[in-house]
């Protein structure tokens, strides 16, 4: 597999990394979900080459994870906002950022705790099941995959076929 | 920044990526969770070279995520398993997929849907706060930052200070 096929995938593991997959994307994405939104401070925030940053975000506004929208008119400027689509990818990063805070450690000291932000208080992340409001873990839930041929019978493998 | 010293940082998103923000690791943790342990399989399910499969798996193996246990001894086979903290990362993982099957169109027809182990009825995630069982949203849920020199006195920036 090519990493520029991963968009063609079924699987949507794939799909989404061909989309968030690069290693700078994400930490863009973090940028943006903390209000950062012109090129210049993310580009000090994140210590890439202008070449990087500029071709990072174009994927994104191409992806539809941004949208950039004029503030200035003479010279031409403008920021980056996420879209809902971009929004949509939050969960992601706080799943990340709580699993880094158990399992990475970090400088001694330093911290970043996940808070409620009009009480402050710290927040516990836990995936449910809408339907169940049970927890979602490997031992719970599995991917069922259906080919294109299938999908007008509904049928579908088990979920541990190794395809979701 | 250089991508080396992510481990480094403060910010769990960088430090979370320092282990899983590789392009393929991602890849290869889903299989594990699909119970795929054995190189050749990965191998040839990925269409990486031995050479990078050995070098993600080794990363994967130093940084807690798998574990690797001989299956044979002549001539000498090992498997990967996830470890606790690997399977820790299954709510990145449903997250993602998540969002690319809202955001990310497949090929016409096929689909991966989440679904429970047990009873194969699709599931839909939502990330929650246990404390308060509210959904997690950008709107809601911030990163709260604090200094190695503030840590005895508990000083903490606001959540939209930028360093989450």
């Amino acid at each position: 597999m090519r990493w520029n096929d991963l968009r063609e995938e079924a699987c949507p593991v794939a799909r989404g990394l061909s989309v968030v997959g690069d290693r700078w994307t994400m930490l863009i994405l973090r940028d943006c979900f903390q209000g950062i939104r012109r090129f210049e401070k993310m580009q000090e925030r994140l210590g890439i080459t202008r070449h990087v940053l500029s071709d990072r975000l174009k994927k994104l506004e191409n992806a539809g994870v941004l949208h950039r929208e004029q503030y200035q008119q003479r010279p031409p400027r403008h920021e980056y906002l996420l879209t809902e689509s971009g929004k949509a990818l939050y969960p992601v990063i706080v799943t990340l950022v709580d699993w880094a805070n158990a399992n990475v450690p970090a400088r001694a000291g330093s911290s970043v705790t996940l808070v409620n932000r009009e009480t402050g208080i710290p927040v516990t992340p836990m995936l449910v099941d809408t339907t169940t409001g049970r927890e979602i873990t490997h031992a719970t839930v599995g991917g069922r995959y259906s080919e294109p041929s299938d999908a007008e019978t509904s049928a579908a493998r088990s979920p541990d076929d190794g395809s979701a």
